[in-house]
């Protein structure tokens, strides 16, 4: 009774918060899943654990044993190009630029049994249906799409750690749904080191599988309950056989065994199924054990109801996107909504429903007091994304910051996370940026923990000298080029880095951090050639390297970037930069000519992440290092070129259709620069509570925050024509300068831009 | 103060304990160890989990890809012909006729590092050691030998769950210990599957290794504390190397890196010694996490004094050997209690200090209120092994059915197990031979769980269906001989398993049950063919085989033994048998033929586990099926055969020489035959109460029971020649027929044979 009661209240509230807008149709995952956008359409509800989507390929099926392009092609599993649909696995990427996870793929087929996937040229050779966009529908939260092949209709939903599948059948006597356990993203012949699955019963099993990827050593644990009784099932392994056979000799291990262990296992389960009748299946993962798994899918979804497992998962999502709400254009919604749903996918929650958790020293541990989050690409989401939580999702970065304290102490190394995904960390890019984010968080009030342990996190990383040149960066002030392919990119990271440190160990009162930190912050200046005027490598006798170009992105010194781009880099001081460069007129024109310039098609074949369409002149919106360039005309004494830039970036770099993304979202680093940047203001130096204005492309936007304050921007004479600020008002009060900071926002009130046709050239 | 209080204390007691004769000196560890005995010689407390022993080579340097007789021939890991020695691995059987584990090995080394194992024709060629047995020292937990080719002395000792190593090394710069990952016993191309290093300082790693031998899926944790901190280490992965190369990028993954991962890693740890200089390893294992290894070692070991863990392991194994005192010629007393050793030596504890183990559905489970138990080898076992621990192990024994039932329980295909180690079952011989020991277990009162459950357990296991024929066994009441190759042997021994649960059902008052299996009970005869009077393979018509060789052990029906030996298989209804075969008359001349028959060589090429010395005329006591035939004299009216036999078996099959034990231990029952028999009876038929008597080797035994009460055997006027009995007494009461039951031995009290050198025919 009492249950009844609860349920219905529930649905009351659900109501309630569909009271608010319904701001789930403005989300279309399909946004970003051609071309470079990376991102994937399936289900998935905010910061979930599970991310059920189709994949149209992956590796597994054309690997030639080297690193090859595919290993980046199909870093979601889906791409918006291909005809053909292999199935839905459990976990997938936003928008990274390498490729892992696509665990425990599932595809209802039907007819004659086919246990290999086949080949897109030839769908029927196997597993895999042929499907088309006509019969695809993508949601937040939701995913249907007709299988052709096998006359099947898939949807898909899910909670936070489980996947819930729906399977309309025809009329058939050999219906079958597979489960391959071989398949995976960044799938090489060695990936998958071992997979065990205990059938249970004629409706649940569960599991594990081992693997060896982008993540050096992680494990994910199942539990997959049907809606019906299977009527038969098997497997097909691939394995060599093994030496010992007692388990072969004494039962069948391809159909009807009651556990198999293995390191290629493709596994089916067998049905009869009348016209229209639905098959309903749920995969709960851990990180931890199958009895968690079991106990998560318990917990979650103890029913069968997937309307009801869809409706909450769009409410979640609703809660979450109106946070926002804004007044725009329908595509700028459309764009809009679709950020804030791709900043919110990343990072996900890494723990099951009692806390625990794998630790990056493999052990189990208890998640006490916060939620324990994983996929963090830190290179990519210091700048613009946790910055972006700080404001909207303040409790939740401030968990995410308790997580990467906890692998901090996890870690063999004492280090903060680089880039880490499930236990591990695959250590990509470059900078040490987790200090970044941890300063924004502590600096802005966000992180509620122990600061002063924080700081000393961040002094014990930043001091790791067998890293990446940390040690020659300490001694000299710079890495040299002969030590480091990338010297110049990270020595500029570093220096930003250590002034995040710096700005924290000041607000913590550690004046002799302070001025230690201060000072490496400076160390941009040791790669700066003041004769031509560029970032430049830099020898260990202190001469600059002679053979040198500005354009290229490859062995120049810098990573997924060129000096070009780079020579901006130095967010923590804008204005000695500008003095650097010959102050505010040459800066300015400086910048002009990056907007203006033709780079030569060479450049494009060699750079990786970003389509044509990911550059402006010489700007490269597609990868991160610029992505607080535009803002520089602040400096200059011309924000109208600022508000110019944003205007045009925000227009050619995200369109609400699946090619719409011009480089990688990055886990969502993309979106929130749309985000802030449609709002018009950016945080160009994380780590300081100021954000630059730019020029808001929203007419209006409502911003509700954690602490129960709503801080509005309002945009006056908004138009597509009106791309400059004539005047911006904080509360009615004019603005000195082109600035606001995290505290006015948190205040509550509003910010009136005042827009025009005409720059304010005064 | 306290502490030391307690220690002292404990002292105390240890020297108290000491007051009782000190027997280990009688275990000669090396008995076995040569030819097919397949003991190991190193340090173990009684049922230790770690067995911490010289591995003299394995199969992994000359595995070919195929089953060969090396799976066999290392399955101790040390063979007392080889002349050096690869190092010292944690985990190693006793005794069996199959090999696995092998886990952790660790050499001293000395000189330029080498990281391969070299070959035993040239040790120099890798970082293996010649060695000598004149410089070799074997005692019950406790091993020592001196490695020639480093000048270094090694010693071993263990706790139960940590192995201690003591290395004494002379002066030299360039010192060395190996961890070798890749070492293992069944160490085929693909056993190990993963393997997990973490360096967490200069003195302690963890880790785990996950390996895919005998055991199919099986993962051992370990924590490793060196007694002084390495000033290097480094490794050499014979990996393919990885497509995402990351963390290689990044840190040098050779020398003093963080962590590793990988399926093919050999470590080193690099020190200066002085002369003499001893460095400590301690390993501790555990089967369900780092953590636990950890807090094993930290609980068990917390100090680096070896000589206090030596002395402990020797007081643990004297507590036990303690348990039975008997007077008897020297190299009887050592036969005697090495037999006791090796008794004690498996099953192995299966669970961490706090409890917790791995089941075999591959969760983590805790153990509440027992002592989790491996290593059941139980077609072996069951005859007399655990028979033996009613007796003198009454507690262990629940503990150890109380291990079976969670092993049931936590089982896929809900069955007992059949030979299970580590979480797995690798499904080895044949029968269900736990309903044996669970019967005896609650018929002698030793079990003090659910017995009801566990018949329920017997119910299901034997009612398997798909297991090994048994469907047709129950429908035809044997199996056919094109169904199974060893039909015949197979029928037989579910028939007796089957007589056990009839026997428990009478115990628990369940007659339906009782009845259904006395009935099952009498298939065996079935199988026998009355026209020639041998068990013999039947077709599914009912008709018998027409080829078909009573001598022959190969393709005939039987597993590990022939028609003439098998055919006296039926413990449960000698009685019957011996109608069956033509009464007691014909059937003494059968048992004399068999003990004089001269068996062709073919047979000995032809036949696993036992060499030419493992037989008497056509009696395999090498093997396990027969080991109950000498006793069944006794119900042909002719008992001074039983006498004669057992006396010569005694002398002739057990030898206190490396080379001393005709057939594998088989973890214990070659020894318990011993121990039994060697006082007199013997459990012909677990399940009942009674054992029959045959002619004790000792002049005296006392067996002090857990209940507080001596039962002592004496033997009057005992000799070598004297092996007939003129008469027993049971507390002075003249015994009417030669048995005894379990009850009489609990009560206390004596045993009186009088011996005479000339048999008593009346």
């Amino acid at each position: 009774m009492t249950k009844v009661i609860l349920f219905v209240l529930f649905q009351f509230f659900a109501f309630l918060s569909f009271a608010q807008p319904n701001l789930v149709p403005y989300v279309h995952p399909l946004i970003g899943t051609e071309k470079m956008g990376h991102t994937f359409p399936g289900a998935t509800v905010p910061f979930g654990a599970v991310q059920l989507s189709p994949d149209s390929d992956t590796l597994s099926y054309e690997f030639n044993g080297k690193y090859n392009g595919d290993v980046y092609r199909y870093c979601a599993g889906y791409k918006y190009e291909d005809k053909t649909i292999v199935g839905f696995s459990h976990t997938h990427f936003s928008g990274t630029g390498h490729s892992d996870l696509g665990d425990f793929l599932i595809m209802p087929t039907q007819g004659a049994l086919q246990l290999n996937p086949g080949v897109a040229s030839n769908p029927k050779s196997g597993y895999r249906s042929a499907f088309s966009h006509a019969n695809e529908v993508a949601e937040a939260g939701y995913y249907k799409v007709k299988l052709d092949d096998h006359n099947i209709l898939a949807e898909l939903t899910a909670s936070n750690r489980v996947g819930f599948h729906q399977y309309t059948f025809p009329k058939s006597d050999q219906s079958h749904v597979i489960l391959d356990l071989m398949h995976g993203i960044y799938n090489y012949d060695d990936k998958v080191v071992w997979t065990y699955v205990r059938v249970v019963n004629d409706t649940l099993i569960t599991g594990y599988r081992q693997t060896n990827g982008w993540a050096r050593t992680r494990t994910v644990y199942f539990a997959l309950s049907f809606s019906k009784p299977f009527k038969a099932y098997g497997q097909q392994s691939q394995d060599k056989p093994q030496v010992y056979k007692g388990f072969w000799r004494k039962f069948d291990q391809t159909r009807n065994f009651p556990e198999i262990a293995g390191k290629r296992i493709r596994m089916y389960f067998d049905f009869a199924t009348q016209e229209g009748e639905k098959i309903k299946l749920k995969m709960a993962i851990s990180p931890v054990s199958q009895e968690n798994a079991l106990a998560n899918m318990q917990t979650e979804v103890p029913h069968w109801n997937f309307e009801q497992v869809k409706t909450q998962a769009q409410t979640a999502w609703n809660r979450e996107l109106s946070k926002i709400q804004i007044d725009a254009s329908e595509p700028d919604k459309v764009n809009f909504y679709t950020s804030l749903y791709h900043t919110f996918v990343n990072p996900t929650t890494y723990m099951d429903v009692n806390g625990q958790y794998k630790g990056l020293d493999q052990n189990v541990h208890q998640a006490n007091g916060f939620t324990n989050y994983t996929t963090f690409s830190l290179w990519d989401t210091y700048r613009a994304l946790h910055p972006f939580f700080n404001l909207i999702q303040p409790a939740r970065n401030n968990d995410m910051v308790q997580s990467m304290l906890t692998h901090y102490d996890q870690s063999p190394l004492k280090m903060l996370p680089i880039w880490s995904h499930y236990a591990n960390d695959n250590w990509c890019m470059s900078g040490y940026h987790s200090v970044s984010v941890l300063a924004d968080a502590i600096i802005k009030g966000v992180f509620k923990g122990d600061a002063q342990k924080a700081l000393n996190a961040c002094i014990a990383t930043s001091n790791h000298r067998d890293y990446e040149g940390i040690g020659e960066y300490i001694d000299k002030g710079y890495i040299a080029a002969t030590s480091n392919s990338t010297s110049v990119s990270n020595t500029l990271e570093y220096a930003y880095d250590d002034w995040c440190i710096a700005q924290l160990a000041k607000k913590l009162n550690r004046q002799d951090v302070y001025e230690m930190y201060q000072k490496r912050a400076q160390n941009w200046q040791n790669v700066y050639d003041k004769s031509i005027g560029f970032m430049r490598p830099r020898l260990a006798d202190g001469t600059f390297k002679s053979e040198f170009d500005v354009h290229s992105t490859h062995g120049q010194g810098f990573i997924e970037g060129n000096s070009w781009n780079f020579s901006f880099f130095v967010p923590q001081d804008p204005a000695t930069l500008v003095q650097y460069m010959g102050g505010p007129k040459k800066f300015a024109t400086r910048l002009d000519t990056l907007f203006a310039m033709n780079l030569p098609d060479m450049f494009f074949a060699e750079t990786e992440d970003i389509t044509r369409e990911g550059i402006i002149g010489g700007y490269i919106h597609g990868n991160e290092p610029a992505h607080h360039v535009a803002y520089l005309y602040n400096w200059t004494g011309q924000p109208w070129k600022t508000q110019e830039r944003i205007r045009m970036i925000l227009k050619m770099q995200y369109k609400p259709t699946p090619d719409g993304l011009g480089g990688n979202d990055d886990c969502g680093q993309m979106s929130a620069w749309y985000l802030f940047s449609s709002m018009g203001f950016y945080p160009v130096v994380p780590g300081s509570e100021e954000y630059s204005l730019g020029s808001p492309s929203v007419k209006n936007a409502q911003i509700k925050l954690e602490n129960g304050q709503t801080f509005i921007v309002e945009a006056i004479n908004q138009s597509d024509q009106n791309v400059y600020v004539q005047k911006v008002l904080l509360n009615g009060q004019p603005l000195a300068k082109p600035t606001i900071t995290h505290s006015d926002i948190l205040k509550g009130g509003k910010l009136t831009f005042y827009m025009s046709a005409k720059p304010m050239k005064k």
